[in-house]
């Protein structure tokens, strides 16, 4: 339990929808709970935040992030314990990232308790939101928008901040196939690859709508110089077990989001004493293990998508086949730990729950 | 004048504010014209559009745009010509644009009457906003965004596609410093560059307020790969006059905004005999030119800034000075040719101008 050190005007619903959940049939993104918190800034400092009942928000034609996409966003979730108490997944990492994301895109900081309180604060008030079933979950969604009324190209003066919540069901629930992109470009360096802004989001829609209708769930993207070394699916880090090391792309290009689900299965894996390696890995190697049977899983990490195993990998006329990917061994062991921790059933020895 | 074919539900405004607006003295983005244009698509088909008072939008916050940066735009001009006539400068190649720009974010093509009825019916109610000053003019900003209430990444199905203006004055009034960005990418073989797509423009917003603290305008984008070929200047294309010849870098590696500025100012040059390439044109190149004297001018092309001189063009240590850039001789001919286009001085021999 975090002290409250900030002063948020709470105004609470009067009509809560919390009836609406069914906590057996949730789908991701469909129904939001009852409050958001909204912060503004201005003149160089920000308001005083304040939460209320989810409600639309009303902007100008000429606001800034509707035009330049001057917008970031955090994922993070929040799980019920079996003591039924409710732990939120590790978010002062999500705090610190929204602000490497913030200053990359011209934005300004976003105070630790102002996020850290806020979250607190609205997860207290809406406590019932947190789903208890095994693999769901509150997903937390902060952002930040640029909000100034001009449509010159420069950085607003006034933004804001905001966080919204909506209960998740698990997002794959099988696993999935992928497809290698082999033309189209998500991140290069010197771009925003490694940050979580809103146009890397919509610059990849057209190519996934292209591979979702050739039958995949998602593309691993390549790098932009030779469409050879891999760096992440989707909305996921990606990870192969080959031999008996695991291996995932560095951050070192900046053209790979620095996942807070992949830095945790880094960390588990280690702390079990197998061999994880952070290091630059092509598809050709990737292929090569394939062939001499030494590549024995692969895996995508993420907030949303938790751990989910892959079960087919499409490299240009080369299909590679995990035709055991739903009882894979790394997968499955990282997948129960995850939850293990997350619902209290085994000890958070890293620290990553923050208790509301 | 266009025949008006799309039924466009039109509410006029009972309390305009043209009152306000102080042709002599604009500031381009401070003011919107007493209407907008709105249209929604839903269900696979577009809704009827509607012209209304400008004001503003409501969105739920977990809005897909907000979040996923599914957001384009266009840039167009609307200037009062010698006869007091309103002439729109080549918006059937915005329109063309701005389905190129939907067509690779995977959003719905804008037909055509929509775009160019709900053009010609909102300046015909806002005529008077359209100034007469000499490099004065309406600016008009085409933009759709994409309006699902929900926060999974994937396109959207609802969208909007809505037209605002705001009167402009001249938008750089003297030559501009210049600086060749050799750290930061803005655009890649693969990936958006070639589109009016919002989140090119937040991305960059770092970078060029780097540069301006150091004194300078504006970027030079180079490519990504080695930081030595030449791209675009934050919201414009770029020409070099070396010797008799005028060159600007080719469209071929999708890095580029096919300018509508750009076509009409290399149209222009080859009618009047002088030498265009387009073609890719490496930094170096410049500087040897600027060393052996045969670096002429150097401008830059777009909407927001019509043509403007460049007078310092830094790459990291070497200066490349300018003196005479605001009398140069093909940047000055273009400007006035332009003009005297637009503003009806000289025959409309390429059917550029659109008759409100």
């Amino acid at each position: 339990m975090k002290t409250k050190a900030l002063d948020i005007k709470i105004t609470k619903t009067e009509h809560s929808r919390i009836d609406e959940l069914d906590p057996q049939n949730i789908q991701f993104g469909k129904k939001y709970a009852d409050h958001m918190l909204i912060a503004h800034y201005e003149d160089g400092h920000w308001l005083q935040p304040e939460i209320k009942p989810f409600q639309n928000l009303s902007f100008s034609p000429a606001t800034t992030f509707i035009h330049y996409g001057q917008a970031i966003f955090e994922g993070i979730k929040a799980y019920r314990d079996i003591n039924g108490d409710v732990v939120i997944f590790r978010p002062y990492d999500n705090w610190k990232r929204m602000n490497v994301s913030a200053n990359r895109m011209d934005m300004p900081d976003i105070p630790e308790d102002m996020f850290m309180d806020g979250l607190h604060e609205l997860l207290t008030l809406d406590n019932a939101w947190v789903p208890s079933p095994e693999f769901t979950s509150l997903y937390i969604r902060p952002y930040m928008i640029a909000t100034d009324e001009f449509i010159g190209v420069r950085p607003a003066e006034k933004y804001m901040f905001s966080i919204i919540c909506s209960p998740a069901g698990p997002y794959y629930s099988k696993p999935m196939s992928i497809y290698v992109q082999d033309k189209y470009v998500r991140a290069f360096p010197g771009g925003i690859g490694y940050i979580k802004a809103a146009g890397n989001y919509g610059m990849s829609m057209y190519p996934s709508h292209m591979v979702k209708n050739m039958g995949y769930n998602e593309i691993l993207w390549t790098d932009g110089f030779e469409h050879k070394y891999v760096q992440e699916i989707g909305t996921m880090n990606v990870f192969f077990v080959i031999g008996d090391t695991v291996i995932t792309p560095d951050l070192n290009s900046g053209t790979i989001l620095a996942g807070v689900t992949r830095d945790s299965v880094i960390t588990l894996l280690k702390e079990r004493g197998i061999k994880v390696e952070e290091r630059a890995l092509s598809i050709d190697e990737i292929e090569e293990a394939y062939k001499n049977g030494t590549l024995k899983e692969a895996f995508g990490t993420g907030t949303a998508a938790s751990v989910t195993a892959i079960a087919r990998l499409t490299y240009k006329d080369q299909e590679m086949i995990f035709p055991d990917a739903e009882k894979a061994e790394i997968v499955n062991w990282i997948k129960k730990e995850l939850s293990d921790i997350r619902h209290g059933r085994i000890e958070d020895r890293h620290g990553w729950l923050f208790r509301v």
